[in-house]
């Protein structure tokens, strides 16, 4: 049974009280139980953790690392300048997948550019929570090798 | 039944012949083939085009919004300087979605900016050709209405 | 009797069914006989070409400028990088005048730079479907050599 | 009857005698009484104003706000950094149309922007003088709301 | 006997009828019959292909590739931006050699960048129609394997 | 008794009349009569001028500099290019306090400079004409030496 | 009676210590005395944290937003760079006032943006240990919904 | 006699007064009368002027156009913005001279750029007053025609 | 006897077992040992950090202010974006040296900015893990100021 | 009997021992033998000359410029900041030829960029020593005249 | 009697024989006699040197500030990029006055920076060889301490 | 016995002379007598050059590339645009290691780019005179192949 790591940065503790006009009406522990469920579906264990401190992400990736077989991240506006959490999934040797609810493209400039992007393994944008589990998908279709 | 229309832009016909350490070995033909299969199995019908020329798409999506339910769109290298691509899908009822093969992220630098990003539903980025499958299943969750 | 080519390039097929609040809804078909009485009424021969492609407008300048004394040009996206078409209209005898429906400069960066302005006789931009008329006007104005 | 008001920026007292070969040898006074002449005969009642002073024409500019239709301006070389001027613009009622009597894109790299256009009704550029009769009359076609 | 394709970019059917002091007064008709002669005292032989269209070019170096040795492109304006075309170049198993007509490096700065030439074999620049003569030679250079 | 000159910049004269969802409905004599009744109340005596002329801008902060304890400035659009200004207050012996009314920062890209903000004594930015009183009271705090 | 969250981003533990020819000779301590202090006299209740971690401060604001009426924050060098807490406060229901003891826009290039401004209610820059007043003052004109 | 026009930009009425560790404490009334004494003793009629208005400096410059052979010109802060300028030396018959004080390349960024230079018969800068002189010098060089 | 604080930044946990070839197979912990070793046998007193915390670097740095000679920094990623360590290093009394084990300039464009390095007493870059030694005889040459 | 100088820049002296994948393994002794016997059965004479010094290549071209019929040279790293050779080929009657042995635009972006192209009679790419060959016809065809 | 040296950078040997309608048609000889006979008039000495080599004017400059009172250099093309010429006149003891024949500012835009203006005592430019009268004559009021 | 080349670039014959705030007051001669004791008590033998010319430090670098085992190389101000030097680096089988006396990223913009850092072994920044101990150390290191 594969186990995955979800990890949503900083902010996302407000998911769904913060512009719902962006972000939908769905709270954090709606998500997160309902990805369980899904998770369950497919025959997947999943860990959830929601932090708005940079080194708690990168300790809890490192742990992963060790525990895990892969990391779905939402790195929140870390996407735009956290080298440090860049620099620590370069050094993982699991996959870490990169989700964003909405379309950063279509929003304001600094959001455009992800500094974390050239490391991940894959990025799914502008999908709202339906990404989340596309990430769960495409982590299970690449720990299992296939394709 | 949904209906769904897979544009692939230019080079795509050299898919499996082309820089495989990049695009893999697997051809345009067996990739549509097996698409065709796994829409049947969602309950989808899905056209295919591929064409090296920017108006051959542009009226291909003019007349997809007439028929069609949605469009998994992988634009190639119109991805970064197609303004007219861009227009046209601001111009449509229907969602498209945008999808790469390869993390165009960790590549070379124009390679990093999509002018039409902005105008399209979402983008997946990097799976390797497991992002059409789930551009296939994220078109059906949008024109599905469910999220 | 002078001649002159209207040519609409990419996207303005859908002119009036795309973007009514930018474009409004008159139709390119109820544009273009709309203009061709208002050029009868001028003693002016009007023609017209719409087109996706960007090799079939320069192919068409280039037939023009055998037969017509001069072309009105609304370049749609291709205004903002074809410098394919920029090269042809350098290459004609006749004048090429630019005309924009909306005010490009109040919308998108990327609409702010022609690469064909350079290249052209004159520019008329945010007048509305009025400016096809000014448009006219100018061409005429440049092809009786007054002023 | 339609009131206008004429504004020429500075420099373009001028007109006729600066750089012949880019404006031409026509005077501002010969300019003012021939559009005069054609304004009549569109039933127009138009006035006339030249400064080398920004806070001239902006404190016209605003009288002309209580009293006219529509101002038809050419700002010279404030177009490229008066943002005082834009903001007197984006803060009137009647509309202001831009008119550049060369094609200020062939030119030096600084006349290629304007940041006056984004809050100008449109923008006639590179027709010579032949361009305030277009502006006239595009004045004339906003004022009388059709299109 | 090596066989050669040498394709011909947009605006170059109008060479020697346009901008005479850059291009010179010698047509494409002439000059194709002109290589053609120097090809067969080679022992080459060389098939022309011109096109206004960049579909049309990347179509034609896919077919070049089953059944050419090279390419001599002068890709006109597509230089400046398509990527497209430079996608198409990597994905050969043939070389492409880039030939300019005229230097351009002392003209407009968009046309000291070529997208195009980080991907081609070689480039030859400004040394008129004598350009494509050398860039013949160049690929029979490489193509005999020779150096 | 300290005596402080209120500058009001280009444009403000139509304080409460222009765009009134960016700046309120006071007017510019509602502001300067409300500023006096609340600077007596402090012991201050008020002066006020207002100008679209950037020279007389200039001239009176050389008076103000013989007979006042400081400026308070809102300039406007020339916050973004008189260097001119900012040269004037750089040879000031008293404090001139940058006061805006809209978060300029949250408005279009060439409203985030000011080439005034170096030279003057601090910023106020985005409460409305509240921003005023403030100035007032900051003025006050530097005449009177302390903090 | 009002209730203020007053935070001191990075490095302000040392006020008083550090660079006291930028930050004066106060410390921490003795400002936020003084300011509950002044507070008090205002009828005000004012809250003090100071933190060198990003995400101590996010999750402060958080818990300000359920419990108090607005958040007077120096940011420290957070405000150049960290977009989690931009995305924070336009998270929250309400006000954050920016404020900047030394005059940044005097400083070093990369003190001259601030990426959390655009959100912020408003700024107040350069007047010293001041400027906490007159946040003070600023946040309760807001809260009183006066101006 | 020559006759020649001494222009004055913005603050330096302050001259003498204004930042004298870079400009000196000469005032400006000192520095045109001893360069009346110098000009007379070179059989030369110098005119002078100052001002803080750019559209006075252009008004000035056309009237010395009519009646003077000449401009030495201290733009101050218009240097670096005032296209308006500019346009209006381009536009004279007379050679324009351009002087500063203190040596501009060694201070600010923006004085580094001169919007005048690319006009102006040439720049004087760095050399403090004395510049004024080696001014007058040149222009009466070129006023003779020698060299 | 000289105390100094050696801290290595985000991912430096991973020494040894992250990309090994940049960064070699040596651990934390034996390179920790070995530095002690080499500082007694210099007289001198070594201790040690390592946190992905910002914050808690921070926090350290001032408490090592108080009780250390000198600090030995790898800022790890934080080089690249962290002001809040560039403005503490600016606070603090004792020298701060900054060490990187690879030669950045030789790796990605971002890692050749360092917003730490103005303000740090000198770097040293690309000997490997023979910089820290060279980092603590750096810091012992400044701490018995000699030179 | 034309006469040509062939010019090596600096580090061409280690051709065939520095970097072989990129220069190849021939050295600068056999290139220039080879290269003579070439020359002689094309009618030619040629002189050689390499160096590390700038200012010895500029004396060497002046020297030419009386004595030979064109200069061939590869400028190694000079080609990217040396004005001084460029403003020496500006000055030159007779034509310089740019030859690069790797294609440069394959490589580092500052290799991309030549500041001597501008003034130099063409350019010949990424061709290896066999650039050389070419570089001789085609200063053989400029000084015959004809193309 | 003062001692001044009269440098001349890359390429001004040709002075006279380059480009004349930028230069003129005087020659280096002919210039540097005629300012010999102007020094002496001054009861000045002059030196002159010409080099296309950077090293030689370099160490040129460090023997003048042992036995010179001042060097009149005009750097030719270094001016855009000698850093290193830049570095030694910040070293010298006696002042570098830089003098450029042609108005720089109006032709290429590599030649508007000059990275040693910020270090030279003042620029001199546009003026033709009169400007080197100018530079003796500024020279040596420098030396003379007056103004 | 390892044998290095310690090479001092342009400008550093003045050390002790020039600008002692930032170089301090010992003599080249003084700082080469010192190091060549010091390396001899580490069993190395140490030769010294310095040099202007930018060719004379390729030519010697070529050399010492036969001879040494080692580079200690300060560029002074040939870091930020010797190219030539940089790609002579490139080709040495011999490691060359950058000094730099002061610390240059806290001073002007220019000298924070180094061409050369990219191809050396590593750099030493900002620890003064001591740096060049710091470099045949790091030197020492590097030819024993420990780490």
């Amino acid at each position: 049974m594969k186990q995955f790591l979800v990890i949503n940065g900083p902010n996302l503790n407000y998911l769904g009280k913060r512009e719902p006009e962006i972000y939908g009406s769905t709270t954090l522990v709606d998500l997160e139980k309902s990805l369980k469920t899904k998770g369950e579906a497919l025959d997947l264990s999943l860990d959830f953790l929601q932090s708005n401190h940079e080194g708690v992400i990168i300790d809890a990736m490192y742990k992963a690392n060790e525990t895990c077989d892969g990391v779905l991240l939402n790195p929140g506006a870390f996407t735009h300048y956290s080298y440090a959490i860049r620099d620590c999934i370069a050094s993982l040797n699991i996959p870490v997948v990169e989700v964003h609810i909405s379309n950063v493209h279509a929003r304001e400039e600094f959001r455009h550019t992800s500094v974390i992007a050239p490391v991940s393994a894959g990025q799914i944008v502008g999908f709202g929570l339906f990404g989340y589990e596309m990430g769960i998908n495409a982590l299970k279709n690449i720990a299992e090798g296939k394709e």
